[in-house]
């Protein structure tokens, strides 16, 4: 890290700076401007409170050379991480895709989802039975009898299952019927719940919290791996801005980027993304080429009755002509889809 | 709420959207304009799941008209909420300083850090035991050792307490200690620990989320509320925006949003809203002037040796010059301070 | 539109809305609530005045029902917009890519890059010779000088030519070298400059603004078209969020969104939304699947001695190996490209 | 500046950087990390092109150390500027408040508005001739004959004149009749305006842009220092954000920010920022509280017949009770208003 000094500080107050960084294990390097005084500092910073440093009399501020991640981060494991979840590979040269409904409402409907996004391709089924809501009104979700509709679905179809767990004290429960442990954007900065399921040996979905920058999201990764589990797939999942003609800001350079600083698999979700289904299959096509590693689409037979985020489901046989779509574009760059 | 149906809309799509609105329990009026028609919708929208009309064929967008939350909103208590905690009356004319340091370290410090902001003039002593840390390496909390160092400072001080939970297994024991529950900005979302803390009968210190807006947080207060718990104090604490300068924006104009929307008191949090000691006095000054119920303020001894935020915190000194300065403030809006 | 009457209104002040929007031309439909009023009220908005009625008492706000665009919108026309310039016919299923340096430096090196973006496919040759730049000291531009550069090379080459006008002084000066008037994502709304490149027949780039919201944008279009020249292209080139891993975000969901709510084309600009060559593969890609018209990418045969955004462009070979990956993923859209 | 090297780079890269920033007249101090290596430049890097290092081969990024700002920051010129219009000495000890209608539409009201502003207290009055509309189809201003409306207010008032030009055509005229003129938000990068009204010796108010950082802002006044004219006063006026409650977003940290970077005057425009007249008071006191310098108010006799921005503009009477309540504020704080 570089140290800077304010035009101010004095002599004096520079040598501490120095001394302060001695004792603490760094070897320091300053080099002495027109203006200002920098100080070069070389060690290991993870355990170390930078405040001890940015509080010093002289002080101006800290400029961090090294990426604060260590476990999720390129710079130790260069080999992308491929996770295998049933017969798909996520983050290999297959492009995965994760579909269902937002909500489990009931067995029978959700069966034939799953059988329909199956037959269309889907390696693993999603389905919420605990549901974070902005209302206190608004359904909640179907808890441990969701959970149990989604294990039927699961043996009438060979799917995989993916589902969200809000709540600390309810991981080992989800943990017992799910494949995938969702992290939902709400949660991506909850540690406590991050801990917890760092301490399972299930793959977490960890989606990108609504103004999470990319490093907060692989330091968010970063506890679960510290944790002993190192089966982190990052979903993409729109950002907030400005802009209200979409749900949220889709962030689609955040794949490259964590291409480039991660190990990690990195997968988008246009239905949250944008919040209207209008969009969905435009900006699925769009994270494939861009080089996502799978896409997470909710599906629903009949959106209009839904009990919750029905505006942005696909009907099955959209899902299935976007399928073939996908297909398409993944072996236009060099992937597998179906 | 009104109903927008596309241009492209058909007669009959419009008469089946009127019947199912009619089904759902609303009066409907109709207005056919030259390119668009909207239906107004009256009834009772809260358990009502805006999709079943969104996803209905030529539907274009749905506009509510009422605020999503009641127990929160003016609609419904026009009186100022005010809650009492030890001497300190949050939401009357006084204003409430609350202050401390960041993370407890040690009990010697920590009481002779309670006993400068209480000359000073605050009524309130904040801490942290539980700390939500961006990075897993960094230094997480004292927990039960720190609830109990509070309650021995409350004990040499009289001052009331305000204190973090992070995880719905630990409402019970933090709520066994402290006066004022918090819930920090990237748990405002974590719904599950807002139920939790609705079924105790302590006030909460509801901050804002980094990317809420008004009416999420809002949205969020009514989920506490709806549990049983009418005691929500808001605290503004900035919002994350494009600006770098301060490590967030405060957002100012909610104080006045919220005293116009809602009976609920508001204070404002300078010190994690600038992320810099030096902007906290001005910021405090502006936000008794702009209308702000109080204040809650990092106060260390030593901050360069604080374990957690020090760069923010003020030295006691420091500290009570400000309380003069904000005393002269509040006579200056007909309130008290000290 | 809807006019919102406060909960406090009374009968009165709901009358004297009433009886204003009459005056003003509009037909008036009042729904009484059981809490609020709202008035629908039908009518051309374009000449009204929105604060004539917000300021009136009682009123609590008012909700737009139709877009505030006409020309530029889908409601009026409803064919895509298809602009020739030379070979290319932008908006049509064909992908028009637009590349070159980001500043004009000189002539030999100039027309050197265009006879390689034309060999790689590029159909409009991009130079700037008016620079906006954020600070006063960097390299402006050649200005006049760099025009005629860029004519050489299009007698050259064949391409035709983009460039940017940052004055109105200066349209008419730009307007007889260039083929495309490009108008900067800073001058977005500088409203005198829209107009006065709508007074031209050439076809206007229209950038978006960092902070403009899609309807600004198709307003600064409807600037530009009611002022006589509907040859607009609009440009994403992103927009400014909190994240910093890339210079700008780039919204690709502004491209379905566009593409339902205008009938004009858009491209995408993946070097300005990133600032790094790195990225701009990816994001070109992914703009071309997800639906964009065509692509402006920066090219420079030695960034490193650049004279403006030199880290953001690619060199030669590498755009001449996009350009063929463009190609197999335009196809699988459906789209032509080389 | 610090150059960082990329973890991979090797030694001759490392060398080839230290060689090229020598050759650019920098000093080179490199330091050997264990996974990076850093090397500090000393210089002028006030005509340097970063990219000509950014683009070596092995270079990670580039981390500025001094201020792209010169003439705008506090490091050359500690004492504050204090800039004198008629009366008012604004950035002294002095408050100044500039207030009036949004747009002049006709002399009787608007030098009666004038009157009762000066009665009330103000210095300085604004009023719009030439008006930047979102909208071709409003009111756009009654451009010089609303300048000769402004010049008789002046003449019968004494007050001094604020009005926005927009157009580079329009300097020498609009230079000719008011006191201050401003730059509106949406034109604080249009660096040809910048450097036009740099030419004059009036003094220049200068918008903050809605989506500018304050470096972007101070950088804009770079552009007025540097061509010659050094009387500039920022205005902070609200920035776009995720928060749709009120218009923008007033940073109120923006005040002791640009205290500490700057030695310019700062003042606030409660009015737009906010953009409804109800939060206006609040927020003003809050400004002054806070430290600004001034404030400039919308005030209309009769804001529901506005032609421009009526829903944010104060009645005379309210704002007569505003400017007592900003005095007593203003003596809280060491200051004079009245």
């Amino acid at each position: 890290m570089i140290v800077v000094m304010s035009p101010t500080a004095s002599r004096e107050q520079i040598d501490n700076v120095e001394k302060k960084l001695s004792e603490l294990g760094f070897k320091t390097h300053p080099i002495f401007g027109e203006v200002k005084t920098v100080i070069g500092a070389i060690g290991d910073k993870r355990q170390f409170n930078p405040q001890v440093i940015t509080s010093m009399p002289g002080v101006e501020n800290l400029v961090p050379i090294m990426k604060p991640y260590k476990l999720a981060g390129r710079e130790l494991k260069q080999v992308p991480t491929i996770i295998q979840v049933g017969e798909a590979r996520i983050g290999s040269d297959e492009i995965t895709v994760m579909a269902g409904p937002c909500a489990i409402e009931n067995e029978q409907s959700f069966i034939d989802t799953a059988i329909k996004v199956k037959e269309a391709g889907a390696k693993i089924l999603r389905g919420g039975a605990f549901k974070p809501r902005t209302s206190p009104y608004a359904f909640q979700g179907l808890e441990e009898d969701g959970l149990k509709i989604m294990a039927a679905a699961r043996e009438a179809t060979g799917l995989k299952l993916v589902t969200e767990v809000v709540d600390t004290r309810d991981v080992e429960l989800v943990a017992s019927y799910t494949d995938i442990l969702q992290i939902g954007a709400r949660n991506m900065q909850n540690f406590r719940l991050l801990q917890e399921v760092g301490m399972y040996n299930k793959p977490v979905l960890l989606k990108r919290g609504l103004s999470a920058t990319i490093e907060e999201w692989l330091m968010a990764a970063e506890y679960i791996i510290a944790g002993g589990n190192p089966n982190v797939i990052l979903c993409e999942r729109g950002i907030r801005t400005f802009e209200t003609a979409t749900r949220n800001t889709v962030d689609m350079s955040a794949i490259p980027v964590v291409k480039e600083q991660s190990h990690l698999p990195i997968i988008v979700d246009p239905s949250h993304a944008t919040g209207t289904w209008k969009y969905v299959s435009a900006l699925a096509k769009g994270a494939v080429a861009t080089g996502a590693d799978g896409l997470i689409i909710e599906v629903h037979p009949d959106p209009a009755a839904a009990l919750c985020d029905g505006p942005q489901s696909l009907k099955p046989l959209k899902f299935s002509q976007l399928m073939k779509e996908l297909d398409t574009i993944a072996k236009a760059v060099g992937r597998i889809l179906l």
